[in-house]
């Protein structure tokens, strides 16, 4: 089957969300490169984020993560957002930077610690409140490096008493999303390192608690779709962190690693459910360009999610239903394929023009001489990185 | 700390649940070695697992797996187990050896095959209600070996209603225990993968449906014991298959590769109270003994088992917690690994004279001459193994 | 860049060996099911393979495994196979399914068994010399399953004596191709289990010692196009058994699980020199088609090989370097993707038709009648397997 | 079997290379916590080490790690090691924390890149010479993190020209030896991603360039003791890199997480004639300890290994090759995990009395006020870690 109207319909009320730290420098612990040009504030990764959407027309909105991006001024930010055409999104917290969590913060042993970590979620729930954010999502790098260091199981009873504090202070229109992880940064156990033990919580705060499902925090082999599928279809799946991986958390540009992968999960999107307006699954990225360009990471980024996307709406699902009714497992596997092989990039470059985007968003980047101006006019400061 | 007479009084009370098939052949798809001396029929096997027991002191249960273990008579091989000094155990239906199985059991597209499935398992429960068997386990060989072959969401649906329809036919102090497994024999995915998604069935089945957690059944680096705390903290482990791996699902012996591993495991069934009387935690073994003797395959499991428990009985867990309160990484380590350093053995085998055990179970049975007069006895007919 | 006249002349070269068990039942360890119209003995095998061969225009050659294949005339299984249009191509040794292999072969540690391998295999080259086969390969199940079973160095020792023998009896046109295999059927340690252990036996063996490249055979993880790459760099890549997986030794159709290595894979061939004439690099499929057609399943699998070929020469590789030249990662990247994401099935369906065959092989083979004819004719005798 | 004399004479010969960077802070890309009293330069590292051996007895030499232990005054430092007891061991280079290596050094596409690179390691000779020092180690972080990002070929011919140069450029009792790594940095390829490709460069270089094993190193599931057995075998084990895992490549307490690998890691150490005086085989540590104290972390290490150590040669050799001669599968095992679990703990702590060292070296470390001592004077300054 070819992309009809009716699929590029559908593609345009995609929204996808990049995560402010994108624009940023990030690396791994042997070394941060540094890359010119890149923001020094909240409002020039803003300015990174709109520069993505004005070029694709596909993301508008920005995750923001506390305090790398705390502002004195919230309000300022959110006005500067609104401005250059993008919305404040996600709100992330961060409590594993601050010195007292190097054991761990809602699940702390010390109760003083968890106290500082539910109050810093309060906080975060006070910028969600101000920029109209929201989800508050909850990623935590809670876990232990040795057998014995700390009781997983009173861990996990400190666990449910922070999250109920926190969702307890939520707005009624507000929703906690929590992400599970395999593991890193803790090396032996992390304390919520999958989906069941996400869901568990979840299912003990209430109806606004979901899940996250970061693409690249799961076991070796983890058939991640089924996850997509299971979520969905308990109505619990909350948002994606997009991205992809080799090894471990790698953190590579969504589609880079595996695009098989990413047609399977993005079927199971379609599946389940998830692109409806009101499936309430927020479409993520949450990458690391260490070596490439931030911005035209991002590009390639939402260009891939959209073309993969796009590839799923091609599928022929009524002969796909038969084959998989008569059980005829090649025919079956042979109908996806055939839509994973489609080619939809013409079509989406002839639509973008239709929209009054550019056929070739990279290239118009590339184009655009706005790389060399920010790399001109971002001198001095403190450019922006996962410490600030 | 030393093992105490409290801890070997606890160490009494242990029960494990021996498999009827490991005394059986088995084998991988590339061969299966037959065996001398191996049971041709139930009653032998049982005979087999009369003798572990009556060596160990520990193993006075056998699962059974229907239909390799159907008999004519089943109250004829109930009788036979209680003359022997063991009790019929766990039933385990078999829904991947009939042709009809191919594409799936409970999940399969086709009604008419769900229906054999569901009968099947009824079948099963008339089974453990003739033997007394208080627990139905299951555990499908469902899954696709294609992506596209069968849609995942519909077959989730398919096994929900077909649970249901075996859950309501259960006497009211039988249980529902479903087993999860990674991969294998299905290869792109399995539709009961992971303890997330047990855990889901059993929410919706009933306070009486539990999850097996078998050792070998997750992806590479699964933090196991995490598992066994999460489900005892929700009070859904409802039983262990005791083997270990290095690989995939290797089904060897249990504490064989990484003896360590199955230390914190069965730390945290202590700590979970998973020893204790009521907890509804069955101690099974499900291991193939493809290279090694039958007999003493098993034994060796027994004592691997009870042996670690033991140095799990040593961890100081006074000084444990306090080291834990005041974050000392290394001391608490420290004192776990002491728990595991200690040599218990020699102990444990005084124990057992004490008990009028032979101190050195396996060295009995070597001199027992049981092997050699099962290998000149059991001549003719058919040996048993995973198809009979 | 587009397929060009020159870039089908390159596939026209293409020779895809295809394995005669792949047209006999198989299965895992659970259950083989049996499929209507699979072979009774090697002629029919051939003449399954002969029929894909007819088809694809691919897939000259058909690899035997002995003693699967064994017959007592094997001129007439020469003719035969000439007859049909294919020839006999690699000669599988086997030593893992006779009883006195429980242990290991060429390994084992008894100088009896191991020299009773040794003959099997030169009794292999007999048979390589009687079909004008050029390549021994060499797969062991050697290993072991439990850590202290056998001395890992002495094994090494004893396998390096063996080899020697065996590559001594070589014909001067005749190969020794080894291959390597993570795991399974042993759980603990296998002899030849990584491309470092295979390469260095095959230095120490000689010039026509090769390594076999199974794409199923390695950790999780493992960048297979970077071995390849090595491997043809070192002058010692001798064959690929083709095949996919999601999570061990799958067996899987070759592309069916990533198609994008199977991409980088061939990329790296076609890099590295793999495709020219002299290469010596045989292109095999490894294969098991558990539950789908084997003869559709070995149709697809060649479309899958020389459809992922056929994008890799869409590479533009002037580009490319360039890109790579000046750094730009993005750059370089995107212009791999392009390459995998050309269409290239339109042209390839015309290539056929110019070269009078049918568009489309699968669908032509559905509609041949031949399927049906086979499982008409062949009724009664026992169907192939892995145990005959 | 137990500890005897001559045991103990053997372990008295054990020398256990402790790394400078151990003392420092070190972390994750998430954050470095700091540690009061952590040195603010290689002398102050040269005083923890001193200290780590004065207390054990075993670990009487220090790697360092070019530029991070880079001083003006090598002599001195030379000097300050001999007066504390110590000597300056391998020397490490670093090629991946200056600007000009984000896409590689030896590896690199630019010539200029890669001859900085090769001049940085002939710095490095410099500093051996300058030491005594007899081993240049190493680890490149090269690779890249997306496929087509540049020539994996290309690259490893560049890395073999590099390194010629390199190993040229040693005197003749000088060593090279050359780590390999699965991943991280590098996300997509590793220019020396395993054993295997380290072994292919040290084969061309000549005699002097050995393997580095790093235990974190390899894909899950790799059978490391296989590979340690290996390298013995062909001669080119140069060193370990001594930690545990795990998930990836942790750097954890060598010994933490899997005791029974370490186990058999040394026993073929043993069983490959590693600790005799000339097999050249470097025992080394290579650890974070992120959350831990760092001398209390490398404290225990040292003991992790001594005592395990110790476990080896309690195994009684002459019973298991007995065993494995009669394919004794159960019985050989029983004899490793004899020795295994023998306690060797209160006879090693007697030993270190015998020899005028404390029987508890964690005990005496802590009692001793050390750590008190270098938190009060190690004030000011800037503490060291990967960064300096």
């Amino acid at each position: 089957m070819e992309l009809t109207d009716e699929h590029l319909d559908t593609l345009a009320g995609l929204a996808i969300e990049v995560p402010s730290w994108a624009y940023g420098n990030s690396g791994t612990r042997f070394k941060v490169f540094a890359t010119p040009g890149v923001p020094r504030d909240p409002f020039e990764k803003i300015d990174d984020a709109a520069c993505v959407h004005a070029l694709t027309g596909l993301a508008p909105s920005v995750a923001l993560h506390i305090p790398w991006d705390q502002v004195d001024d919230v309000d300022a930010l959110t006005r500067h957002a609104a401005e250059r055409g993008v919305r404040i999104g996600t709100i992330n917290s961060n409590t594993f930077q601050d010195d007292i969590y190097k054991l761990g913060s809602l699940c702390h042993p010390d109760a003083g610690v968890r106290k500082a970590a539910v109050e810093h979620h309060l906080a975060c729930i006070d910028v969600m409140t101000a920029t109209g954010s929201s989800d508050l999502k909850i990623w935590l790098a809670d876990g232990t490096n040795y057998p014995g260091q700390d009781d997983l199981r009173a861990r996990q009873d400190r666990l449910t008493e922070g999250l109920a504090t926190i969702y307890a202070a939520l707005a009624p229109h507000q929703r906690l999303v929590l992400e599970y992880k395999f593991f890193e940064p803790a090396f032996y156990h992390t304390d919520v390192p999958d989906w069941g033990t996400s869901l568990t919580h979840c299912l003990a705060l209430g109806e606004r608690a979901r899940v996250c499902l970061d693409t690249g925090h799961h076991a070796p082999g983890t058939n991640i779709e089924f996850i997509v599928m299971q979520l969905l279809r308990l109505g619990r799946l909350g948002s994606f962190d997009f991205n992809s991986r080799f090894y471990a958390d790698d953190d590579l540009i969504v589609g880079a690693a595996d695009p098989f992968q990413l047609f399977r999960i993005l079927a199971e999107v379609v599946r389940g459910g998830g692109l409806e307006a009101d499936s309430g699954v927020v479409f993520m990225l949450d990458q690391c360009h260490n070596i490439e360009g931030k911005i035209p990471g991002q590009i390639r980024s939402v260009l891939n999610v959209v073309e993969m996307l796009a590839r799923v709406l091609c599928l022929d699902t009524a002969a796909l239903a038969e084959a998989q009714r008569r059980g005829d497992v090649l025919g079956a596997n042979q109908i996806l394929m055939d839509a994973f092989y489609t080619d939809v990039r013409p079509r989406l470059a002839q639509w973008r023009t239709e929209r009054g985007l550019p056929a070739d968003p990279m290239a118009a980047f590339l184009a655009s001489g706005y790389q060399e101006r920010i790399e001109r006019e971002r001198v001095g400061g403190v450019q922006a990185g996962w410490g600030a």
